[in-house]
């Protein structure tokens, strides 16, 4: 027997189709219909027809799309699953350091299954934490994920939603955390049958992508439900210890009960039910610390927030780019007020911005921020898809990890950025629609092109070789270079884990200084001191005290008597005798 | 010499027409431009014109349009007025009992001179706050004031700049604080020049009038300037005492410091210089309590808002109509819910909304809310403008006027309420273009007819005699039933002055039971006792200790031994012996 349940608050009649056979569903209350079908169960295929509409739409709800997003649901039981490792408990994010990977390209196969193949090495790498890019279903096979129509259905190209299971199983016997990505700001562009449904979208507001999700008008109680269903589906049904929550400075909702907040009490309340903590961590454009207060702080009480300041002051700094929005950053003195105030632009103005952004973070620990140089953002929005290690040569690359997996936030990782990959992340997709494919890859291009290059000569989106490219090449890591950076990364990490105060997320604790002419930066954290010599040439650094060096990017690195001597572009991290 | 300067951040090229002669403007930073003129002072004509276009627009921030909204702008120097109550101090809003009025109806001459001539009047009657709809000048002579576009130019129809400042003297001389309805949630359909200077506008958002005000986007940083600039104008050369921001909920603004935040920390700056403390009153549809709470306690820092549902759950239980969001309203315990919570839908379904609407009042006290049973929308936006006098009876406007005035919200009226004046207060416009006059024309009375009602014998807004019916005719003081309602509403008002308990703003003190069968509510402030009887029989409600008869609707009430007997639809308000 199965229960089938949908909402259509606008519809006259809605028709269930499983099997080959028709089912008038009933009109339940707040806009739901329902029906029970004897013979249907876990594996059956199914749809829903409109009024009089003779189109099969999938379920908004499918938890299954074998066939992609366009064809029929199959009913999937998360409860036929047989977990392995239930007593698995995520650390906090102050002792955390967080992967983010894309199932697609972290493999050879693309898949849940075969990401499992390498979880052995994550846990030896010394992360504590995945974070899968969406898994929600979109078009086609090859995307980034954000392009999300079925989102409760895991990709069927990844695996679909045992092999989901199984993946985050097995993350938690290695004793890794999994969080996965959510999009709530808007739905893909092709195989959204939602509106159909619904008021899914709110057309006085618009997003970069498409419309808003209507998180505030009519029927936005619904739509909230349906978006707060699916983050308990990933955290109840699958196990997963967290969510990161794309772009909510994109979402519009100016109801009393913010959407973000519904979201951490409902979350709150699955907690309190099975006794496993969650995790929400946010992408935020809005440098708004009030995304990361506590609900009793009058917060939208999320746990955390990726922290773009500090990834765009740290790399302006090594790459000397200023194109874009690293017209804002550049100097020394942006680092040091990012590593000790979270946010470079808190109130003031931003040239890129062509406006104020952003207020001060006050009484918020580091641990409420992840700190990185990578992540698929910062290299796939650039036009070849280029690593830090490409942008900026290595040495550049190991000072960046060096600062990353000692500051006072949450490191996050990007796959490959370990090993100083030499393969690119790419923008890709997998659109039908020959408009649509055509719109995305000039578009795309187009937008991303640099100055001075041919639009055309960047890679197509939907050139199936941009994913395959954009693969992680594992044999690499044979080769010396490759080997030396996931050495560097392990020691780092390795480092982090076992001092304490380089965990000690209370941002009062942190001394940085720097100085922006002789190009360098010193920042105190309790008995660690990070040396960083941005300059060309080696200079002497002080001391400050008795210290030995634990940890240099170039071995050339000198004590004398109250000094450093660190190489030029290198870094030394130092421990108080 | 005059100092010119103008926000044009987009234009090349900005010339300023000053009495017939053209004066190339320098740039300066931010998107300014500068230009200073010997022979021009209080009382030039100008205006300005944009990169190599002809056309010579007012100044967006003009404090004088003599010749309306397309006109030249004509520089005013608010200092050249000499003021003679300086010394006035506005009482708290604890303490306020607030009038609205609009200035082209209030008196037959419809002007900020005429309006000086009923001051005594409005001291007498009790009052001591007066609101003024919308001042800001619009397109024509006649309308609300919504439609503002010069935000800064007293609209000349009313008499201009001087006399602006001859009325709040006078409001002060008669110890009457004075406060300006201002709109920032829209500009108004005909006469906006501003977005040819600047980014003021945000397509991507849309209001139910227009676009969205640019309050976050690129350029929002001047826009937010201009509105800022706007209210200190009003607090600092015209003395107002406060504000009334129009409709806060169709602000969109997801910057990490919200505009009415930085408004309240720029106005009380202001306060900090002149010493003179500034009321800000928001009209707000989201029953959010944050939008009241201090910005301390993470909220937008305004004083007080106004609560439709104390007047939505009065007015339908009243009445009896149940259309538009009535249709949410009309049982007994939602208005003592009012009474006692402020929000009837702190976090329920609204089916009129079709959505979960609000959040509970928590920690706030009732001086952050207003009370009424009329205002300009509840009268203004009935097809005919009816008040509650005509659309209910005189016996229970008695009634609502007892509720308003004991209750512990800030009580507002809305001018001639207090002598049941038979006029209406109908929807008027003075649109130019053909195409407006006939879409607001026609548009307006479709929206707003009645079931069974052809929309063409509904007022036309654009008919001068629409405006002409809806001034107040101050003759009708003269016929009995007028003063007799004036005495009631100068007999509440002294009761509210004169009884502290009847201002104890504590919501925690108020007690309210009602009976939904029986039809009556008792609403007990300290000593002072309401007792209210819906039905339309008399009947018998217990007293709860000895009391007095202070005051009553109906002179049939009668005190038993531990009861009154309260005619039906008549209120008696005791007081303990």
């Amino acid at each position: 027997m199965q229960e089938f349940s949908v909402w259509a608050p606008d519809a006259k009649k809605v028709t269930l189709e499983v099997e080959g056979t028709r089912v008038a569903m009933e009109q339940a209350q707040h806009g739901w219909w329902l029906a029970s079908v004897e013979s249907a169960g876990h594996g059956t295929n199914y749809g829903f027809l409109l009024n009089d509409d003779e189109k099969i739409y999938p379920d908004p709800r499918s938890g299954w799309q074998p066939d992609g997003v366009h064809g029929l649901s199959r009913v999937y039981d998360p409860a036929q699953f047989k977990w392995t490792a239930d007593d698995f408990k995520a650390p906090p994010l102050s002792d955390a350091i967080i992967y983010e990977l894309h199932i697609g390209t972290f493999t050879p196969e693309g898949t849940f299954d075969a990401a499992i193949g390498k979880l052995d090495y994550l846990r030896d790498l010394g992360v504590t934490h995945v974070e899968i890019m969406p898994v929600n279903s979109f078009e086609g096979t090859r995307g980034w994920g954000y392009d999300g129509v079925t989102l409760y259905a895991p990709h069927q190209a990844y695996g679909g939603p045992e092999a989901l299971q199984r993946l985050v199983d097995a993350l938690h016997a290695h004793g890794l955390a999994a969080m996965v990505d959510v999009v709530y700001n808007h739905f893909g562009p092709a195989g959204n049958y939602a509106p159909q449904f619904g008021p899914y979208m709110d057309p006085k507001h618009s997003t970069p992508w498409s419309s808003a999700i209507n998180l505030e008008d009519a029927g936005s109680t619904g739509v909230r439900r349906f978006l707060i269903d699916n983050s308990l589906h990933w955290l109840r049904d699958y196990h997963f210890d967290g969510l990161r929550l794309d772009a909510v400075h994109s979402l519009v909702d100016r109801s009393a009960l913010h959407f973000l907040e519904q979201l951490r009490e409902s979350v709150d309340k699955l907690s309190a039910e099975t006794g496993r903590p969650y995790t929400l961590v946010a992408e935020s454009d809005a440098n708004d610390p009030r995304l990361v207060t506590p609900i009793d702080g009058s917060g939208l009480g999320m746990d955390a927030q990726w922290s773009d300041d500090f990834h765009h002051a740290l790399f302006a700094l090594l790459t000397g780019e200023r194109g874009g929005y690293y017209a804002d950053f550049g100097s020394l003195k942006q680092l040091a007020k990012a590593l000790t105030c979270v946010f470079v632009y808190d109130g003031q103005f931003s040239e890129y911005r062509g406006r104020v952004q952003g207020r001060p973070v006050v009484g918020l620990r580091a641990d409420k921020f992840l700190g990185y140089i990578q992540n698929h953002d910062q290299i796939g929005n650039r036009a070849f898809g280029g690593r830090i290690g490409q942008v900026a040569g290595l040495r550049k690359a190991k000072m960046a990890a060096a600062i990353v997996l000692t500051a006072p936030f949450v490191p996050m990782l990007f796959e490959g950025e370990e090993f100083a990959a030499s393969t690119p992340f790419q923008y890709f997709t997998d659109f039908t629609d020959e408009e649509l494919r055509k719109a995305v890859s000039e578009g795309r291009r187009q937008e991303h092109a640099p100055p001075g290059v041919d639009w055309q000569d960047v890679p197509d989106p939907e050139d199936p070789q941009t994913m395959e490219r954009s693969k992680l090449r594992w044999d690499e890591l044979k080769e010396p270079e490759h080997a030396e950076m996931l050495a560097w990364y392990r020691a780092l990490i390795k480092l982090r884990r076992e001092r304490g105060e380089l965990r000690d997320t209370e941002l009062s604790h942190i001394y940085v200084s720097c100085d922006e002419e002789q190009r360098w930066l010193r920042m105190v954290r309790g008995l660690t001191t990070v040396l960083v010599n941005f300059g060309k040439d080696a200079q002497s650094l002080e001391m400050l005290g008795p210290k030995r060096v634990v940890l240099a990017s170039d071995s050339a690195v000198e004590l004398t008597d109250n000094a450093v001597r660190v190489p030029g572009e290198s870094v030394a991290i130092l421990v108080a005798e």
